[in-house]
């Protein structure tokens, strides 16, 4: 619907983008707060209009699509906050001791700054909160990065919708034109020109792995390389443990039934892998669990290329060696749809099989069963980076199992005890990120505020004038920030 | 001298160090500080046979070597200070509000944790500071990521003996063994199968463009990528602002001369391009500083190799389309000895030849004379991503360049007023970084504590038992470290 960018067009984008960066990093945490606060009523603003063209192109139910909205706003206006306040520059400063020997000690002031234009790209599993004016965009904006961002072609109005947004913010706060640039292309070549763009300084992408690291090499490669934070996906391994099957299988199997299946099972957080040790109690739970997922009825997914990519996926996981199918929705699946699939195999055939953890992204789930807590360890270890990782026990039962929860940290970003990882919390403490392949860059997150480090760096500014220094860096700390001063944290 | 690593020798090593990381990542703060400053007493332990091996192979001078020691094991203390007081890890806590409306709101907190084994590659031309017990080293040990050394070979014995040291306060520390392993290898083979191998998770270097791009293209180009930081040095740009000129042209000169010869050029942080606009005042500046820099007579590189490759490059810089020749040491350089030189070029020349913006490692520096600003403008824009950039101008008159100084921030990872680039003070407030080619990531210093953080990862800790939380994330504090608890900075 939408004509691809062009070569041509990729570069005059690029260059308005920097153009825009050289004024767009010295506007003010206040101002910029009030221009992502701005975008946010925007978008609230919009009203049903937003959710029906989204609801049109994505196959999302209403409530999702409106649960989705209020987190995006709720997004911006966390990066609001953060920047009016102002201490996440990390401001650090030692002061002269010019009388020191043998040599003076300079006056040295450190803090983050932006890195440049950020060339985003829509997520299709999330119109609103990891596309247009999602959390790549709020936190790079936050960062004060100028952003190019291209539209996923699933949901290319709603984008449209939420790009008209943005450019009103940006004239009615007065933020340097083109700050915000809205383009599209589902072609590889689009995605590769951004990225190989000199002046585009970082990415963000959150889909498949295909896509991310197809990005991820583009970036590596150019002459100049630049970061890329990819999110791909994860197939989120939760370990249940013989007591907590023993005290409540029902609730386990209520608990998961619900998590696999939530959305069509179209998150990147979904539960796509449970391993435990093999007992009565586990065929129980299995059978437990396949009762309710065959209730739940088989749902639209996002596009028809997702919907066939899960039936290909799961027809694939369900040939491969010692895999049985456990249940699978009562109802057949219509056209675009995905049916519930519970599978089971042993860890023996589990251990030898690399495809296994490969994630199906939809509302399927394999339970791994082992013959005992070695085999689950070997499994562990089988088990590349996730964004999440999930443990299931009784309270004395997790404390005489802290060697292997040890084991678990190592391959994930985040660990949920007695929960599901499905429902991802926006705020300080989350990380949503993870080891390699789950994302590029395990260092960084995709949620909460710290998504702001990935598009800073830090420079010293060495024996300047207070009134050249930024206002972060002033002797009075007329901010009134949080600032590390002379090793001390202090405000 | 010492044998290259073989490729089954890379395999145990790595393997050793894997083993040590799941022990070491577990260590406490207070026993990884013991360790760090048992390192350091060792080094000053071994008195004079230190300086005198490294000498013997460096032809660095004994006062040098003497501050470079000093200087390391300030850097191994500061770690220790750092871990041992724990607020580094980026505590942040948001607890649980369960009767949230519509979803409860879990419990999470979040820290830094190690990434895992580093591989760190020892410098040329810091045998101390920057090699076997240097700032990657410390940062890495302190972080809980156990670290393979590679000698580097023009320094092999000096690094037998920091090694000795660190193997004998791991086991009067009670540190796990393989924590800390010393190879050799001076083949590119050697180099790529420790950055290759899969249980590598991160790597560290200080040396030439040429051999940090090709770790960095071995570690982007692994099935899993993993972070090269690596540190390519930099031609440090100079702006001579007309007012310095006029005002103390012969005190500036006097600063240069000594800056650009230290230690024959031989630092990444050396002045190798100094820039003003045209004027009577920076032709006799250019007299000025190649007087001084004419009676600064050649001095011994670090090994045959720099000395032949500083010679290569100064000969073609200097007959670059316009370059002049302005001084050179009086005296004629002997064998492995490197001259000091001052050449000059139009700004016209400059703007149109990428060459002169190459690094040429050794006491060298080029004097680009510009029209008016805006080619002085044009200049900073050719100019590639740097460790640091230096402004020399009279204090109203860097208020009326403010413009200009934003510029030349975009340009660099360390920003002096009136100082010299040379000397980098190790403190918290030091960026010693870049963008690229300065550095691989410029999102990450080398030198001052910060540097800890290019090893860690972030974990979030989802509705955890009290019991079984890393002690800085536990309820009440007992590590007493800063965190941010329910958005608000505390104890």
């Amino acid at each position: 619907m939408f004509k691809d960018i062009s070569t041509a067009e990729i570069d005059t984008v690029l260059k308005k983008s920097h153009e825009a960066f050289l004024l767009y990093r010295r506007v003010t945490g206040d101002a910029k707060a009030s221009f992502l606060e701005a975008i946010a009523s925007g978008i609230e603003g919009l009203g049903n209009e937003l959710l029906e063209t989204a609801m049109g192109e994505t196959n999302l139910p209403e409530a999702r699509l409106a649960g989705e909205r209020a987190r995006t706003c709720n997004q911006l206006r966390q990066f609001a906050s953060l920047v009016k306040e102002g201490s996440w520059v990390e401001a650090r400063i030692d002061t002269a001791i010019p009388d020191r020997a043998p040599l003076p000690k300079p006056d040295l002031r450190k803090m983050m700054v932006p890195l440049g234009p950020v060339v985003v790209f829509g997520a299709s599993n999330f119109p609103f909160a990891y596309s247009t004016a999602g959390v790549d965009t709020a936190s790079a904006l936050a960062a004060g990065c100028p952003v190019v961002l291209k539209a996923h072609p699933a949901h290319s109005k709603t984008s449209e919708l939420v790009a008209g947004v943005i450019a009103t913010a940006i004239k009615n706060i007065g933020m340097p034109s083109h700050t915000f640039q809205h383009v599209h292309g589902s072609s590889f070549e689009a995605g590769k020109g951004l990225v190989q763009h000199p002046l585009t300084k970082a990415v963000g992408f959150t889909g498949s792995f295909s896509g991310g690291k197809a990005l991820y090499d583009y970036a590596t490669q150019r002459p100049e390389p630049i970061p890329v934070f990819a999110e791909m996906g994860s197939v989120n391994p939760v370990f249940i443990l013989p007591g907590a099957l023993k005290a409540r299988s029902e609730k386990v199997a209520e608990m998961y039934a619900a998590s696999i299946t939530q959305s069509v099972g179209q998150f990147c957080t979904n539960p796509g892998l449970l391993l435990s040790l093999t007992s009565p109690e586990l065929n129980q739970f299995a059978k437990q669990l396949g009762e309710r997922m065959k209730i739940i009825a088989p749902g639209t997914m996002l596009h028809p290329g997702i919907a066939s990519n899960y039936k290909k996926n799961r027809d694939k996981a369900l040939v491969q060696k010692g895999v049985s199918l456990e249940a699978a929705s009562n109802d057949a699946p219509k056209e675009n749809q995905g049916e519930s699939t519970l599978a089971t195999v042993h860890a023996s055939d589990f251990l030898n099989n690399p495809t296994l953890v490969e994630e199906v992204f939809g509302p399927y789930s394999l339970l791994v069963e082992a013959a005992n807590i070695e085999e689950l360890k070997a499994a562990v270890r089988k088990i590349p980076g996730q964004l999440t990782a999930t443990i299931i026990g009784e309270e004395d039962e997790l404390l005489h199992y802290a060697d292997f929860v040890q084991l678990v940290i190592e391959k994930a970003g985040r660990v949920i005890i007695n929960g599901v990882p499905t429902g991802v919390e926006v705020c300080p403490s989350m990380h949503h990120g993870g080891p390699f392949p789950a994302t590029t860059d395990s260092r960084f997150t995709s949620v909460g505020t710290d998504a702001i480090k990935r598009f800073v760096r830090p420079v010293s500014f060495q024996n300047f004038p207070d009134a050249l220094l930024p206002a972060e860096l002033k002797q009075n700390n007329p901010m009134g920030i949080w600032r590390l001063f002379n090793n001390e944290i202090r405000k």
